[in-house]
């Protein structure tokens, strides 16, 4: 391995992997141990049972990396084709290994079975191959080394290859090391578009002349990922330097870290503060509660919800006043203010979280379109209120309006005022 | 397209598929578009963020296929790479597209934002490309033809994707299409384990030669694909005498076919029958009424929820009798009935459904462990209940567990009978 981050390629061989009915996760075991050491995985791909396309693609992803590994067809039949593809790849001859021979046919004697000639075929080994024992299956695997680059060939069966990697791989990379490995910090943000982050980090990224930031949005959040290769100390205080820089950007926008989602942010701080909370939602008709209830331990604080799908249900089970009912509709600002304190009321909590809203396709108006939603959170003593319009398909909207949900509840208790720091 | 059945590449676009945290589930959904249209997929990658090594994927996927498709990479950010790699590999020019800045603008002025200006780089267009206008994203895709090959560029975004591939990639492979097609029944079975369905199925596959059918378990159901390729009628033909053997063998334990969710199926039947419900639950946190609420036109027969995570909940809200409780225990089948009475009373309902249960981790005993959970639904005659035992993580059991409870309701709803037909 050079100096140089090393890079590797993925290749996974096999046509039941470009159906529709699975995914090749062999390559997210092989990702982990790749990104333990610091190495880089710049492409991965499934290829079917067709020699030129194989043969096509190892020229192609060699060319491309440091470290080629490849999983499945190795197996004893016909479309079984990485070892051909391997040798027509690089000009490769192929002999007989008689010890393999004896080792798939005492495997198949153990089992009162007789080794099928087709077997065979798995005992065809390159003179430059180091042969990699499999104790979890007849297919053997290989490690080979081609002007200067690594190939590493494991079986697709997942327990085999997880053995495999465990037994072989890793122990290499470990030999290999260089003391470089990476490190990571997510930061996960709320309240923001994607575009919008990226318009607050002009700053942070004309500071660091550009270098990139991997964004993502996924589910009504957005996550940055800080990454960081290097000996742990340099690393971990890399990593912290730039979490300084993005906390005075975001301040309180920055909901959790790493692992964290919503809705278990929200019970440590009821837990640690020994509070509780309740809910009214219309719109999300159950989504707010059913999310506070993914978190162990939240019978300890969520003492439970109303799911008010009409205006009665908001009378009798949330206390709404039917005359602001009457007034204001049953989506507007005063209504979802009613559902917090009417929660917080009926179950006797701390905090109340009132949601309502327009999830459509249908009951939209001109002054109420579909996706106008009211959330509100409410204590003894104040309420909270947020008018936001989220027009998309009613799964997104309900996930979404939990979110900012959960959010404003988040925020509000943080010191009782929901301006940004 | 040419008269030999045409190939296909995808290739995915984004650092974030390359880590261990996440798998290309877009090309599953492309896949089964060319797979109804007999176009065979020949590989598919993954590529990060370096424009080289997009460009060179761009070359070598478009040598080894007629048709090639991409998602991710058209966000408004600087490794949103896929449009400046195009440009490379092609050697194409681009210009701006004023009319996909105004579109932008109005999506985000909607909303009373602004728009970012990084968001002008999704106004970047080729000469030659058909824009493909995005209803539920910003970023536009686009179609090239580039020496007789087809590249369809989408964005990443499933959502978006989705909405694109049946607006416009459909129909066009529905335009080029060469008579052969893949053609595919989905039967979705509900309360029995994979194990059980294989073992019901052995007289079929006895019956068939042990010609394979794909089983899928997924999320407390069951699938069982059907496929044939060839003209339409002989094709259909073949499925639905497959499907009237498996209907013999599995009754009502079908539930929906193809892209049927239990939740809109109970939707179907209570909308036919012009009938309501209302839920009472407790260990599933409203994820029962969630998933009611997921159906556009639930309004309609839904009327509301109480989440009961409290003893004092299931009484004040369902109407649960103390003594009950106090004699039973708040999980048991006394107290699941009186929840689903309680609910259909509060509510008004034809059809009251109720959910106790210990989610865990904590909270169990030896008589009650962890993974218990009674469900029930009762009219306004009669009741059924269930006790079943899943020990499991909390999001699975109260999958499983809302699943369950829909699937009494459907049998419920049958025929006024839970007995198997």
């Amino acid at each position: 391995m050079p100096d140089q981050p090393a890079t590797a390629s993925i290749i996974a061989v096999g046509s039941e992997m470009l159906g529709t009915a699975r995914v090749d996760t062999n390559s997210l075991k092989i990702t982990a141990a790749l990104e333990d050491f610091g190495i880089g995985l710049v492409r991965k791909s499934v290829t079917g049972d067709r020699l030129d396309d194989l043969v096509a693609e190892i020229r192609f992803a060699i060319d491309r990396s440091d470290i080629l590994v490849t999983s499945g067809g190795l197996g004893p039949t016909e479309d079984d084709l990485t070892r051909d593809a391997l040798a027509k790849a690089f000009g490769l001859q192929m002999e007989v290994d008689r010890s393999i021979i004896d080792r798939i046919e005492a495997r198949f004697a153990a089992r009162g079975w007789k080794m099928p000639e087709v077997n065979k075929r798995q005992a065809n080994v390159f003179r430059a191959q180091t042969t990699l024992r499999n104790e979890r299956g007849t297919a053997p695997g290989f490690h080979l080394q081609i002007d200067g680059k690594d190939v590493w060939v494991f079986p697709g069966v997942p327990h085999e290859l997880e053995w495999m990697l465990e037994t072989y791989f890793v122990p290499w990379l470990q030999s290999k090391r260089t003391g470089r490995s990476r490190y990571r910090r997510v930061l996960k943000v709320a309240g923001l578009t994607e575009s919008g982050v990226e318009e607050k980090l002009k700053p942070y990224y004309e500071a660091h002349d550009h270098e990139p930031l991997t964004i993502l949005a996924s589910g009504a959040q957005i996550e940055i990922h800080l990454q960081a290769d290097g000996g742990e100390a340099e690393a971990k205080a890399a990593i912290a330097a730039r979490e300084q820089e993005l906390r005075a950007i975001f301040g309180r926008k920055i909901f959790g870290f790493d692992g964290d989602v919503m809705e278990a942010v929200i019970g440590r701080m009821l837990t640690e503060r020994n509070e509780t909370v309740a809910t009214a939602e219309s719109c999300t008709g159950g989504l707010l509660s059913s999310r506070i209830t993914d978190v162990a331990g939240s019978s300890g604080y969520f003492m439970g919800g109303a799911v008010c799908y009409t205006a009665e249900a908001k009378m009798f089970l949330a206390g709404v006043d039917p005359a602001l009912i009457q007034q204001h509709g049953e989506v507007s600002e005063p209504v979802a203010i009613e559902l917090a304190r009417g929660a917080r009321r009926r179950f006797g909590t701390t905090y109340g979280v009132g949601i309502t809203g327009i999830a459509g396709p249908g009951g939209g108006t001109e002054a109420k379109p579909v996706g106008t939603v009211h959330i509100a959170v409410a204590d003894v003593l104040r309420a909270e209120h947020r008018k936001l319009f989220w027009p998309m398909t009613r799964p997104m909207f309900k996930w979404f309006a939990t979110q900012a949900a959960l959010d404003l509840l988040r925020v509000f208790m943080l010191d009782g005022t929901t301006q940004d720091s």
